[in-house]
């Protein structure tokens, strides 16, 4: 949605100073657009521009400036604005952004601020990170259930501006312990004399403040909702997760999973914004591993060196056959664990999956041991013994059906174990799939040719 | 969200056909869940705890059923029910069942339905797959630029049942050019009295017919939508693509990169969903390129014999060495391919990326080959050459690290260079990166063991 006919402009006004050119430029924009503009801007320019908007404004496209700017810009700010703008701000980001402050200063700035708000910012910031209550927002709209339906939409009505939303609101008793949920559009339907507790939902749906945020996430799209109650352990509404949040959460897990299987551990930061040691560090730990694993291949050939001294054909075709079988390996592994991670599958299916797996691999197998099989069968004749074309191509084609077969079955049944055992099955990643297959792939082909051909 | 308790309920009741325990039953659940209880049920069961629902309450439920219980119960039932059931459904999920019956059904349907339902399926049957028309539905409510927010509000509350969602609401001309966007929340906030068009917001956000579902998704994910309206090439409104979707469509999306990363094209169908003959060709397509490819690395070989006759012990570290460069590959590949996915890069980074990815592999490779000569230290005496020894582990600690860096940058910037050429920088997928580093390696390899060793 960048509009590249707009940021020349605003470089203008920032330049001269332009305050209201630069008030009408941002009045007509939505926070999302404003803070795409001003993300290619200064830190300082950017304070300087948000000092021109009233306090909400600021506050809200502050909110959608990218975190680094935000802390940029949070670095500059004296004590007293940086209060101001945290209160109008929505309470997940503030929250973010208050823990991500230098040492000493969120207790200069927590001194400023009213005590709900710093209450409420110490509470959000306790969550642990993929928790449910490390992604929820406690700015959330709750509505008496002995009010009337017209007489809570007025109440909405006023709390409105500091409310994420008001299209779902929420019933608690005294204690704060959920009660039940009403949607603002049951308010409306309803007669204006309805009370709320006759309007509510009782039994409505919510996740706990522990919960992993991924199984929130999926519970929020499974029921179609705009937002999910969050609950403590007593059953108390401590906060709400919004359909935007969640959004990000799943965004989030596929990049996980997705770096996960290309043999990358999860990141704090995107690509860019990671450091070169944070990627450096992340990825030397896999190769790594996968590297000293992979020794097991040099160990076996160095074992059947006797058996490609006298047929050095046999070499010819060792990246061919074990490629095979980690390529077919790698396809299973991701169907499985796409399956898993969706929910389509458990690990009770196995059985399923293991049928399955065992005939694709026979037949997939098959399919291409035949093609291996004409392939060595045009082996240049004078790289061949007399009389040993045939034995060796029978010997390959085989060989890649039953790598095949067995790269198929690692790959399928691997992330259903690991699921099995509580680790995360993205963790059978296709480079570790492919190593696996390669030290079975070497064995098994050294195996069928000694029975065939030596 | 599934309970175990309720289920053999729910079977009980059915088998004896208990009508009032049924409806009882169904009262008190969420359309999603009374959908999760039935999708263990036969058909026909379907059908008859359908019946004894009111329209709008089976409907509901109907939407929720999985697509192939959906074309079973729909199989079952006569026309007129059907018809029945196809006024009351939401417009997208009905457009896709009528376009899943088979051959001649969707004829007759239509002859029962009225002419405005009718058009509304043919128009949404229409739109290509992947495009925004064919996920968005026509079911949004429209408010008149002159009503007062009052008699806006009491116009939502009569149309809030058959609306998909009543909190965006959109303001066309009488050629239904969209004109503007107002929201629920803003109507209430706003005096009784005030007009719609001075409330509602003109250059709103939207989406063309003809966008990709995917870029839609993102502009609504990126403004922290609800809504997104749908628009054709003449700015008509004719949709609305609502935050529930969204997600959908960022799951199916992120499914589908998976799948092209593990080498898998797309599928249409889920992996237990897919039939067995959909999967092996989608799989054995891919497996057979890459397999072809793969006769490379043994033409490769075939004319390297004369070195790897003279020092056989070459052969124990072919696998490792390529294997170490599809590996680090595979990582730059899935990192670069994630990025360019969530639009945190474009191809116009690519020297960023270079740099970046040169500076990696050559700290990745020279680490990794440095462990990879130590490894070769240790080959057993017997298998090496009297002297023979130090050269041979420099030759495969130098091979490692160009192999690596060399795995690294093709991994890093075939994406890039494929997204510039306009394809999915997903089809870079992980076997394919190790396959075409396969046959780098071993060229690699090889012209290093003759510089140093033969």
């Amino acid at each position: 949605m960048r509009n590249p006919l707009l940021a020349p402009d605003l470089r203008e006004f920032v330049a001269e100073r332009d305050e209201a050119g630069l008030r009408d430029f941002f009045s007509g924009h939505h926070p999302a657009d404003a803070a795409e503009l001003l993300d290619d801007l200064e830190a300082g320019d950017v304070m300087f521009v948000l000092g021109l908007l009233p306090g909400r404004e600021r506050a809200a496209i502050f909110d959608y400036l990218e975190t680094t700017l935000q802390d940029a810009v949070a670095d500059q700010m004296d004590d007293h604005d940086l209060a101001a703008l945290i209160t109008y701000m929505s309470h997940d980001e503030r929250a973010g952004l208050m823990s991500r402050l230098p040492v000493e200063r969120p207790d200069h700035i927590f001194q400023l601020l009213a005590r709900a708000e710093r209450e409420d910012i110490r509470r959000l910031q306790s969550y642990e990170d993929g928790t449910t209550g490390a992604v929820m927002t406690s700015d959330y709209a709750i509505v008496p259930a002995d009010e009337t339906a017209a007489a809570a939409i007025e109440r909405l009505r006023h709390v409105a501006p500091d409310r994420e939303t008001i299209y779902y609101c929420y019933v608690v008793d005294d204690d704060r312990h959920l009660k039940g949920f009403v949607s603002l559009k049951n308010l409306i339907i309803a007669p204006a004399h309805r009370r709320v507790a006759d309007i509510m939902q009782r039994d409505c749906v919510y996740a706990n403040v522990d919960d992993d945020r991924e199984k929130t996430a999926e519970k929020l799209a499974e029921y179609d909702l705009l937002a999910l109650p969050v609950v403590d352990h007593e059953h108390r509404l401590v906060g709400i997760v919004t359909h935007d949040d969640v959004i990000d959460v799943i965004v989030d897990e596929a990049t996980e999973d997705v770096h996960r299987m290309g043999g990358v551990g999860p990141l704090e930061y995107s690509y860019l914004e990671s450091s070169f040691a944070q990627l450096w560090l992340n990825r030397a730990l896999w190769l790594s591993i996968l590297f000293v694993a992979g020794f097991l291949t040099t160990w076996a050939l160095t074992e059947f060196e006797g058996d490609f001294e006298k047929v050095p054909a046999l070499v010819f075709f060792i990246p061919l056959i074990i490629s095979a079988g980690g390529n077919c390996g790698s396809q299973s592994a991701t169907l499985i664990m796409r399956a898993l991670a969706l929910g389509e599958l458990t690990p009770r299916d196995w059985f399923r999956v293991f049928n399955r797996e065992v005939l694709m691999g026979l037949s997939l197998g098959l399919g291409l041991g035949f093609v291996g099989f004409l392939r060595a069968l045009i082996t240049p004749s004078d790289r061949v013994a007399e009389g040993q074309l045939f034995k060796l191509s029978l010997t390959i084609g085989l060989a890649v059906a039953a790598v095949v077969l067995a790269g198929n079955l690692v790959g399928a049944l691997m992330p259903l174990l690991l699921k099995r055992l509580g680790f995360d099955p993205a963790l059978m990643s296709n480079p570790f799939v492919a190593s696996l297959v390669d030290v079975t792939g070497i064995v098994v082909y050294f195996a069928i040719a000694q029975a065939i051909l030596l």
